[in-house]
C-alpha cells in the first residue's frame, strides 16, 4: 500500500470559490453573518473534478491512498476574522469530507483549521475535533504564519499554540506545518513563503524544549523539509553551538515529506534524514505542474525519483511510501478500517 | 590562488561594538548628532583579532584570500535611522580598509551599505563610491529586508532599488545578498532568517525583469544559495509554470557560493547549478562554528568537502575555487595588482 501523504483538493468545483469571493465582499461590506451560507456541488461535480485530475493521477502512478486536505493557497488566514475564517474553515473540510465518503479506498481526510491573526489557536479546537471525531480526518495543517506573509505572531514553540497541541495529543493527530498564500510581495507563495515556512519552523523547533512539553507532539514538515535537508550540517552545528541536544533528539516529532521534485534532492533527503523520518508525498495536484523536459516525466511524480533511488534498501522504501505514515498518522490505520480499506502489516 | 568570497569581521575588537551601543543610546535619547564618532582601535589590536582567528585559520586551511566585510548580523539596519545607519556603516567599512590595509596579501574589502527601513537605497550610493573608489573595495553586502524580520520593504527587484544598481553596474561591483539580525521571533538569525533571505531573493530574480533592465548586475546568494540548489526542480518547474525563462537565463547574473557545512550538500550543489555560478566561500570566522563530530573537522571547512568531490574536475574545482570570484567580482584582479599581490591567469 502506497500513502501518499500530502494532497490538496485544488481542483475543487467552482462553486467553493464562488462562496470565498461572496464571503469576501460580505466580510467587506460588514455582513458576514448575513452571508448564506449555502454552496451547491453535487456528488457528480466532485466525481469530475477528482477523476480528472487526483484520483486519475493516482492510479496512474501507482499511489493507492492519498491524506487529502484543502487547497493550502485557499486557506488564506489573513483574511476576514477568526469567523470568516472559521465559516469558510468548515466549508472546506465539508468538501473533503464528501470527497473521501465518495472515494473512501482512495482518500483520507486532513482538515484546515479556522486560524486567524493575533487569535488563540485555541479557537481551532472545536472544528479540530469535529474533523477528527465526526469526519474521520487524521491530521490537521497548521498555518505558521497566520498572517499570510507578515509573522507577526508567535512562534509555533510558544505557549500561544499550546492549547491546540494538547488536544492534538489527545486525539492522537500530526500537523503538517503549511503555510498559505503570500501577501508580501517579498516572498512568492510557493517558490519562497512555503519554503521559508518549512525551515522557520524546523528551526523553531531545534531551539526549543516543545518537545519535552508534549513528547508524543508530531509535526510533519512539507517540501522535503524546505532548506533543511540540504543545510543538514548547519542545524547539526547550530544545535551544537547552541548547546541544544543533537538533531536525534527531534526525531521523535517532527517528520518530512518527499515533495522535492528532481533526483538529486530526493537522493540528498534519503541520505541525511534518518529513514523512520520520510514520509512519501507529492503535493498532486499541484504546486508544480508541468513535465520536467530532462526526463519527460511531471516534475511532481516523486515516486519517480524514490524509485530510482537504487541504494535504498527494500524496508527502507517500504518504510518511505507507507510504514512511516501509518506509524506518524495514529488513526490512520483504524481510519482505514473503517473505510474498507485492509491494511497489510 | 584560492578565494573565499565570503568572510565576516566577526572578530573586530570590542570598541566597535562599545561605539554601537553608545551609538543606540545616545539615539534613544535623540542625540546622535552629538554623538562622539571617534572609535580608538590600534593596529596591534586589529592584528591580533585577526592572527587569532580570521588569518589563522585562512593558513591552516590553504585560502589565500578572503573578500572580506563587516560582520553582518551587526548591519542591523533597523536600528535608529539613516543617519544613524550611515554613521555605524562608514565605521565598520573604516575598520575592513584598514585590515585589508595590514593584510593586503589576504584580504580585499567588500563593504556594508547604510540602507534603512523605507529609506531609497540611493541613500548608499554615496558610501559605496566611497569604498569602492576611495577604498578599494570591490562588492558589497546587499541586506534584502532592512527591517530585519519583517520585510516591509519592496522586493529587490522593485524600482526602488534602481539606483543602487545603476552605480553598482557603473561601477563594476556585485552585492551579495545578505541579511541581518532578526528581529521577529519567528526567524532565528543563522538558522532562519539568512537562509530564507537568499531562497526569497533567489525567487523574486526568477520572478522578474531585472536582469533585462540590468544585463551586467551580478548578485551572489550565500549559504549555498538558500534552499534552492535542494529545490532545483521545483524551480526550474515554477519558472516553466510561470511562462518564465529557464533557469540558466538567470546564471550570467546570479551566483552561489559554498556555505554549505556537509558534505551531501556540497555535492548535491555542484551537481544541479553550473560551474560557473560557484564561488568558493566559508563565512569564517563564523555562522557555525565547532568541530563536526562525525568527521572531525570543523563545519565551516567548506574547502575540504569541496576537495573531497572526487568526481570534480580539476578545471572546475579551479574556477570554484578562484577562476570565478575573478570573473564575477570584476574589480577583483585589477585590486589585487594594486595590493601587490600577483594574480596567476
Amino acid at each position: 500500500m502506497i500513502i501518499d501523504c500530502h494532497g490538496h483538493y485544488t481542483t475543487a468545483p467552482r462553486a467553493l470559490v464562488d462562496f470565498r469571493e461572496r464571503q469576501k465582499a460580505a466580510f467587506a461590506a460588514g455582513a458576514v453573518g448575513g452571508l448564506d451560507t449555502k454552496i451547491r456541488i453535487s456528488d457528480d461535480e466532485i466525481r469530475e473534478s477528482l477523476e480528472s485530475k487526483q484520483i486519475r493521477i493516482q492510479a496512474e502512478r501507482g499511489v493507492d491512498l492519498t491524506l487529502f486536505s484543502p487547497r493550502a493557497a485557499h486557506m488564506a488566514h489573513h483574511v476576514g476574522d477568526a469567523a470568516a475564517s472559521e465559516l469558510w474553515t468548515r466549508h472546506c473540510n465539508d468538501l473533503i469530507h464528501r470527497a473521501v465518503s465518495l472515494y473512501p479506498d482512495r482518500l483520507v481526510g486532513v482538515c484546515q483549521l479556522p486560524q486567524s491573526p493575533g487569535v488563540s489557536p485555541a479557537n481551532c479546537i472545536p472544528e479540530l475535533v469535529r474533523c477528527v471525531e465526526e469526519l474521520g480526518f487524521v491530521g490537521c495543517n497548521l498555518n505558521p504564519d497566520p498572517t499570510d506573509g507578515y509573522w507577526t505572531d508567535p512562534p509555533l514553540t510558544d505557549r500561544h499554540w499550546y492549547p491546540l497541541y494538547e488536544k492534538m495529543v489527545e486525539l492522537d493527530v500530526p500537523a503538517m506545518v503549511h503555510t498559505s498564500c503570500s501577501c508580501n510581495p517579498n516572498f512568492h507563495f510557493t517558490g519562497a513563503h512555503y519554503i521559508n515556512g518549512d525551515t522557520s519552523a524546523f528551526m523553531q523547533f531545534l531551539d526549543s524544549d516543545l518537545f519535552k512539553d508534549f513528547p508524543t507532539l508530531k509535526f510533519i514538515i512539507p517540501h522535503g523539509g524546505g532548506a533543511v535537508p540540504y543545510h543538514w550540517g548547519r542545524y547539526r552545528g547550530l544545535a551544537q553551538n547552541m548547546g541544544r541536544p543533537p538533531l536525534d533528539a527531534l526525531m521523535k516529532n517532527v517528520f518530512f515529506d518527499t515533495c522535492v521534485y528532481h533526483q538529486p534532492g530526493i537522493e540528498l533527503l534519503m541520505t541525511v534524514v534518518p529513514p523512520e523520518n520520510i514520509l512519501f508525498g507529492s503535493e498532486i495536484v499541484g504546486a508544480v505542474k508541468g513535465i520536467d523536459p530532462t526526463t519527460g516525466y511531471n516534475y511532481d511524480d516523486t515516486k519517480r525519483y524514490i524509485d530510482a533511488v537504487a541504494w535504498l534498501p527494500p524496508q527502507t522504501r517500504s518504510k518511505v511510501l507507507s510504514g512511516n505514515a501509518l506509524q506518524v498518522y495514529g488513526r490512520l490505520r483504524r481510519q482505514l478500517q473503517a473505510q474498507g480499506v485492509p491494511v497489510p502489516g
